[in-house]
């Protein structure tokens, strides 16, 4: 059930304009030596809860800078707030996704010279954010176990586009049917080089591998622009 | 963060068309004297494991028939076919919802004359789907309780819009920090005619008090309907 020519001619062009700002806000990141990342996953999956406990030891070392994105309500951008970091909310007002202009407009409200590390919390859906490019050095899905472990074959696209995938509400596995053997193989099979990560934000079991991988990534991001810049 | 003025004519050109073909659909849902329902929940809120567990008891009286919606794969409609009810699987190849033309297109594999009740079951998303009408007489939705108490709030337009909701996996209730009371409170704010279902699709816990439910909407659809058709 394919979508016809003049759908994907407006899909085409919506996409092309959106690429056109990521491009520009990716720019924008590099020059500030800022790593951003673009969080994706289901409602409820545990994408703000991940950030809740993961700020705490990233900020030890790290400026961090959080754009939340949401339908309506501020209340993600409230739970952040008290961690005392930089958080701003995107209200996509009915939209589906967050895409590149919106966040472009946020932007000038951090310091992004001083900020080491962007989090992007998309809008709670696991297919659309997929498909629009903010800028992002790559992104990261947040998946909750209870979804069940048919997940990643179901909506490969966003498997096949992300560097990491956190699988969230681990302490709940003894209480579904959910074959982590099967889900891990299946997000393998989709994309072999993504970096897995089991945790539960409620007991805090396996924060501390997901907080240390992506404390490093920020580190090789800012060398890596480091050595781009005394080649010039 | 509103959409642009080009943006908002492309979407109420598309759900202009959109909703002619749905009033289409829905006239012949009500000539054939069948219920049909749109099921709309995120991915892994439970829609398939609900049809799974609720078929056996509505096919003892009803003839009922499954239209399953999904990104990619057929595995929805091979869990539901083993029911031995009438499935067919629409694939939308990348679109995040079904729309009402996609609907149409598969209607005639259907025998709707002796159909009571017709299950769509949408693309696992929470957001998308809200916006189009599919032809059905009224919308469900599911929610995992797991996904958290501040859905309802997050995601008001599809609970405005639903005549049921069915929050499932109520035997993880006790494992998480879900506020049930908050949870029907939020759902009863935006809609106050909403019925709500506490169900959990793996211990059978209250699926008999939606299942009577359904059925009685099926018999007071087609009670209305062969009244209509006495006036004529």
């Amino acid at each position: 059930m394919e979508p016809n020519r003049r759908e994907i001619e407006v899909k085409a062009k919506l996409l092309g304009s959106n690429n056109m700002q990521a491009d520009l806000n990716r720019a924008h990141f590099r020059e500030n030596n800022c790593l951003a990342i673009n969080l994706i996953g289901s409602p409820g999956a545990g994408k703000t809860a991940l950030l809740e406990k993961t700020l705490p030891q990233l900020i030890v070392n790290l400026q961090v800078g959080v754009i939340e994105g949401d339908i309506f309500t501020s209340k993600d951008a409230d739970r952040i707030a008290v961690h005392e970091v930089p958080v701003v909310q995107i209200n996509t007002g009915g939209g589906c996704h967050l895409d590149s202009k919106m966040v472009s407009k946020v932007l000038p409200e951090f310091d992004c010279k001083s900020t080491d590390l962007m989090i992007i919390e998309n809008v709670g859906n696991l297919v659309c954010p997929a498909d629009f490019d903010l800028g992002e050095a790559f992104k990261v899905i947040v998946l909750s176990i209870v979804e069940g472990d048919d997940k990643p074959a179901k909506y490969p696209v966003i498997f096949r586009n992300a560097k990491a995938v956190v699988l969230n509400k681990m302490d709940l596995e003894a209480f579904t049917d959910v074959n982590m053997g099967n889900m891990k193989q299946d997000i393998r099979i989709i994309n072999p080089d993504i970096h897995i990560f089991e945790v539960s934000c409620r007991n805090g079991n396996g924060l501390e591998a997901w907080t240390s991988w992506l404390s490093q990534e920020v580190t090789a991001y800012q060398e890596k622009e480091n050595l781009a810049g005394t080649k010039l």
